[in-house]
């Protein structure tokens, strides 16, 4: 187990500290503190809505040391993907003191010569999450042979919590005594998971065998038998990152697929961002590209409705329902039990 | 102008010496000689169907020479990956000689620090054509606005001729003195223009962001209006390399399609190849995919029938178009002229 404080300056708040708030929902390890000196004094409930947890926000390093944390996340992207200034001071001084540091930035701090040289005069590791592991290839067709069922979160569009579905399910899973593994491919879900690749950073021509490599692993870690849920990044009518999607969805080569989908989202979530096509189309797409290397449908929508209030999230499950004739439902909100058990009925379990 | 001598130890041969035989083919460089000792004394047209040329097969590095070269292509790519030592030898040999080294493979030569050391003292360029440039990024939305006309190659499968479809249909549309570029995705597309991306060698995150740059960069070198033919990657249903295929196609954002395919080919190219599917479902999944980013269909198959004889080949283009309702037609056996006609038909020019 480790013991987390969260470097988060300037920016805890759900949208804009992903991984900070996946970390604390989700991640077994304890988190002492968040470190946001904007928002110094609360605790994180005061920001994150159904986050009822009293962790101490704190101003800096120095007050977070009193829960005696041993590793420093960075719970943020910066905006431009540089490092402000006061972060690499505290960067740093965490060093410096000893503890570890994790990152998921696209630059890597263990590449960072001053980080570097300071880690190695106090042996504190630095762990880039995103790094790529050596050795990868293209799949070599275990991804067809494991013990195990495969089921990929698919979405609409990217940001709309393919990774919380696939956690809130693995989580109901084994509160009903199954044998499940929730299989991280972004630095959030390493982050949580404390172990996987973020297939986005891999070269492109290994990205569907970085991906069965998981499948295998996540198999051995589940045992024989073991639900997989495979976290999905993009979407294939996302024209950034609909390779990622892909790749990783013929390497994962589910068994079955959820889609995830946020009602209201008439655009996809980037600039002149085209529209979210019918989700039908969508539906019948991903169920004829993934079949080329196994068939498989979409059996339940996982919806987004946190910008929603009750009456507003039961409507929109409705349309959804009635415009897909398949069930929809916010794990998040309303449990995971009944995407769960679509996904058993589907995989004959 | 570069003046070529290709190293294809053991394997000059059209099917093992890709990369060889498209620049002897297709680059505007002349190759002075080519090296592989089984096979010396002989000339090209001895060993390649359909070139014709009386460039000599030699034995050793000395021996070609005599043809003034400065530049040694990698010709070939070694079995496993690894640089058979007869082969490290003649590569220093050249920088010795002060000869520049172009390579396709994928361990790159200028990181071989014996490599490296020799080219500093000599002065010799080692050149990696799949090194992706610096400062990739995501599209930016450039390639849906670029004053172009562009056209994607895609496949039933990988290695079927998509970048020789691209040069031949590049080549009849400049014979008929319209403005158009071969705009080249892969290491042998790169040696043969001088310019390019291996997208499969980009992180998965950049491939469509690395295409869109070469549309950029492809409409600035034909100018305004120009044809871009944009030599495809995998297929969509390939299990090892869809995500590049996906990434690619989006990122090129085409306006118009050819689907490249061997009649006969009932399997994929790979062990335990899953079937290639009924061409009729892969021209309708290449529609509504690329159809995200752009709407844009497939108006023609491209065939590559070098295995067959003239009445077969005869008789299977009649075939894919009976099933598919698309002229098909072989651009090297034929001429590109009727799929040019198809192409510019769909452009309305």
């Amino acid at each position: 187990m480790k013991r987390y404080v969260i470097l988060c300056e300037g920016g805890f708040a759900e949208h804009d500290a992903k991984t900070a708030t996946g970390v604390l929902r989700y991640a077994p390890d304890p988190v002492v503190a968040v470190i946001d000196s904007t928002r110094a004094g609360s605790t994180v409930r005061d920001h994150v809505p159904g986050l009822d947890l009293d962790v101490p926000v704190v101003a800096s390093l120095d007050e977070a040391m009193t829960g005696e944390p041993d590793t420093l996340l960075i719970g943020i992207a910066p905006a431009g993907g540089k490092l402000p200034a006061p972060w690499r001071a505290t960067i740093l001084q965490a060093i410096e003191r000893g503890l570890d540091v994790e990152s998921g930035l696209h630059d890597f701090i263990s590449d960072d010569a001053e980080f570097a040289g300071a880690a190695m005069r106090t042996g504190a590791e630095l762990r880039d999450l995103r790094r790529p592991p050596a050795g990868l290839d293209v799949p070599s067709g275990a991804n067809l042979t494991v013990d195990a069922t495969t089921v990929s979160t698919v979405g609409t569009d990217c940001a709309l919590g393919k990774m919380t579905v696939c956690l809130e399910l693995d989580l109901e899973a084994r509160r009903r005594g199954l044998a499940s593994v929730f299989v991280p491919t972004g630095q959030t879900g390493i982050a949580i998971a404390g172990w996987g690749i973020a297939v986005d950073e891999v070269v492109s021509d290994y990205v569907a065998g970085a991906t069965e490599r998981l499948v295998v692993e996540g198999a051995e870690r589940g045992g024989p038998g073991s639900l997989l849920w495979i976290e999905g990044q993009g979407s294939i009518n996302h024209p950034l990152y609909s390779g990622v999607t892909l790749g990783l969805l013929h390497g994962a080569a589910p068994h079955v697929m959820l889609l995830v989908h946020e009602p209201g989202r008439t655009h996809l979530d980037m600039p002149d961002g085209p529209p979210v096509p019918p989700l039908p189309q969508l539906i019948e797409d991903y169920a004829r590209i993934a079949s080329y290397v196994r068939p498989a449908r979409i059996v339940g929508v996982a919806l987004k409705t946190n910008q929603l209030d009750e009456a507003a999230a039961r409507a929109a499950a409705g349309q959804v329902t009635e415009e897909t004739g398949l069930p929809a439902s916010d794990p998040v909100r309303w449990g995971a039990g009944e995407l769960l058990d679509v996904v058993l009925a589907e995989s004959g379990r």
